[in-house]
């Protein structure tokens, strides 16, 4: 509980921009996952780096959580107030800050979302690929280091974020990082807080790697008459060094959910959605090259899209699975599960648990980021059954068990949060302690988004 | 100074792997750099991480430094033992442990150097690209976060290691990341430790990327009439999204000494060499675009190489150019410089460097990964005239602050070591001290190599 005092101090820094009012402190209260947790006590909404120090200041002379807030897309309960406090909601520090396209750079606040930032960029011929399907905003997606269908080819946000501006613990304020490609200046602070979910210290500005738009995209979808055969396709073609921009997999139960969501046709089978870029002629290549790879697995039935439209058209439908598979059964809730195994643990790891699922009785479609060795099973549960909850939450555990004793991780891009601490210890030994002497280094108080990731 | 307690613990630990012997204190008191410091008390050779753990326990008990040897090939002073205490060479520690071939991963030991790997990776199609030009270990490169002439497309040691085992200051051994390609399991303590320069702890084990060995390979080597024209070029032809595997710049009085080195018959101008990675349809359109670019930067006088032998050849030359310039003035030494620029600001970085270095009186070539915004000058002095050395810092000085001023870094790969420590502040300002608290955190008692990179 926020102490009288602690509300004063807060009305005096943000006026009317504190709300401590149930709508707000609610909608703050909630995530896209079954993940639960308390109301925060208040809601502020600074405009400048300034006000967010002062907030820290605030917040650890009064012992006051603060929390983190973005679009409210994530999905382990990141952004919930498990210890009550102040969720910090960046909806006004949403600015470009400056674009420097010679050096591939843009300067952004926390708030701005990767949709609106591609809207700034679309005449510059740049972009920013990194592209989870939820509009994140991009301080978010640091935080979680979050991926998704791109990164294959252009790495995740531990790869494009080049520096950040970061409040700390104290309120003190630090740079990360440089302008320039690389450096081996000292410790790599930039990485140690992508992907610290908000526990060493409050984002406030990033500076973000674009890449250049491809001359030439070529996107396809391919069906395959076994899911082994889609999935045994996609080790061949990593192994094989063959770009792909994008390659992700959708199963059968997904691929009828999408149709009728979308009203597509796909044939009902296990399917690949592909894109390639680079120039015309390498592409060209490329895509002979799959061709050639695919065939081997028995790939039919490929639907090329190099038009604009068709390709949007694609990739809607992909970004559109979770809300399709959500709308196969009404009333139900999803519980997203987030592996992620070496590539050729791949196989073995989608094919044990489509068959651990499909023993529970419980609808889940698998569908994911296999270029990476990234899936998701969309775990479809009654919220009202505590019965099929459990049967849920004992079917993620050992999705996450597996990927680890298949050498994978137990979240290959949504983060730990509150929803996967359980499993840290089993991933990183000794070396989750480690983290909390970090966390304990730079927030001896504890007010940075207490109760997620650490020990 | 380590005491008689401690001797003894060394030699019941290592036995005659304890080297007390002058000649071997010597041989790990130097480096390839002008930066000198007193000698170790003691050199170890560990044959096992467990080991490595007891020599740390021991060493927190004693407070003795310990300092992580690999090649000796650091430019900085990173491995030498400026408080005294024992150097630990991982000379014994040099095994390939595992080849994932299928996911594309390695996992060796510290001392294995980049060479020996990839001899050993010949027959697989596989390599490790990583190149600082020496023949460094992979630990090293590991914790000075080295690059070299592949970076532009291969990326750096932060890109390429996947995971490591450390021993803490404690003795505890942990380990960092995992098998799948990604991970947002917490903390990204990998990326902690690459560039930490064994400040935090000794890696004893790595796991690294590996890339495909391109199907196609095409060298080349073009003049140009200016300076500013060859820098220009590396500019358009980044910007441009050619996805060069190699850009290396050499100014004139470069190519002069290693014609006269390596009895090579470039044209005394400014050069560009360049790699070309990919498919051999790929490569020729990459080619193609490239020739265009540099004609209208004046490119003349391309000579191409795709024979192996060819190529071989031309990198040898790159890579002896240290030693070619060394040789243009028998008996001074060499201060070697490393700034890292945005690629908007490396054209006035060069310049003004190059005008610097001019009115200065001392030779300084200057040659570097420009592809990265990375280059350095290789100022040779007398080692007896404190005033050629006192011109020859000042100059390395003004490169540091040159770059800072350019949004840029005052290392782009050589590491901090206690070279470049001065500089510290100045780029990082508050983040430098937050370097400090995580450092006190791991290693309160201060053993892990003091002296190097922190307040």
């Amino acid at each position: 509980m926020v102490s009288d005092a602690a509300r004063s101090d807060l009305g005096a820094l943000f006026g009317d921009r504190l709300s401590l009012s149930a709508a707000v402190r609610e909608a703050h209260g909630q995530s896209e996952s079954l993940v639960t947790a308390g109301l925060p006590d208040a809601v502020v909404f600074p405009r400048t780096t300034d006000e967010v120090a002062r907030l820290a200041v605030l917040a650890g002379r009064h012992r006051v959580p603060l929390i983190g807030w973005g679009a409210g897309t994530s999905l382990e309960g990141h952004a919930l107030a498990v210890a009550g406090g102040v969720v910090v909601d960046f909806r006004d520090m949403a600015a470009v800050l400056e674009l420097r396209a010679e050096d591939r750079l843009v300067r952004v606040q926390p708030g701005l979302t990767r949709e609106a930032l591609n809207t700034e960029l679309r005449a510059t011929g740049l972009m920013f690929p990194v592209d989870p399907g939820a509009n994140a905003s991009l301080g978010g997606m640091a935080a979680t280091r979050a991926s998704g269908t791109t990164a294959v080819r252009y790495g995740t946000m531990r790869d494009n974020v080049r520096g950040l501006e970061v409040v700390l613990a104290d309120g003190r304020v630090i740079r990360t990082g440089t302008a320039a490609p690389k450096s081996s200046a000292g410790y790599d602070l930039t990485a140690l807080f992508v992907g610290s979910e908000g526990t060493l210290g409050l984002i406030t500005e990033l500076t973000l790697r674009l890449h250049g738009q491809p001359e030439a995209v070529m996107a396809a979808v391919a069906a395959f008459p076994t899911l082994a055969g889609a999935v045994d396709c996609v080790i061949a073609t990593i192994q094989m060094g063959i770009p792909m921009a994008r390659i992700e997999f959708l199963d059968e139960a997904t691929v009828a959910a999408c149709n009728a969501y979308s009203g597509g046709s796909l044939p009902l089978a296990p399917q690949l959605l592909l894109e390639f870029h680079g120039h015309p002629v390498g592409v060209a290549e490329d895509v002979r090259r799959f061709q050639e790879v695919a065939a081997l697995f028995g790939a039919e039935g490929f639907q090329w899209a190099d038009r604009q439209e068709d390709r949007n058209r694609l990739w809607k439908l992909r970004h559109e699975a979770y809300r399709a598979i959500l709308a196969t059964r009404p009333g139900r809730r999803a519980i997203v599960t987030d592996v992620c195994v070496p590539i050729s643990a791949l196989a073995v790891a989608v094919a044990e648990t489509r068959a651990d699922i499909a023993a529970s009785g419980i609808p889940g479609p698998i569908l994911g980021h296999v270029g990476d060795g990234n899936f998701h099973a969309i775990l479809l549960v009654d919220p009202g059954s505590a019965a099929e909850v459990a049967t849920a939450g004992a079917l993620a555990g050992r999705m996450a068990e597996r990927a680890l004793r298949l050498g994978g991780t137990i979240t290959g891009e949504h983060g730990v949060g509150f929803g996967k601490r359980p499993y840290m210890a089993a991933e990183h030994g000794a070396a989750w302690h480690v983290m909390g002497e970090i966390k304990r280094a730079l927030d001896p108080m504890g007010v940075m988004n207490p109760g997620k990731v650490l020990p």
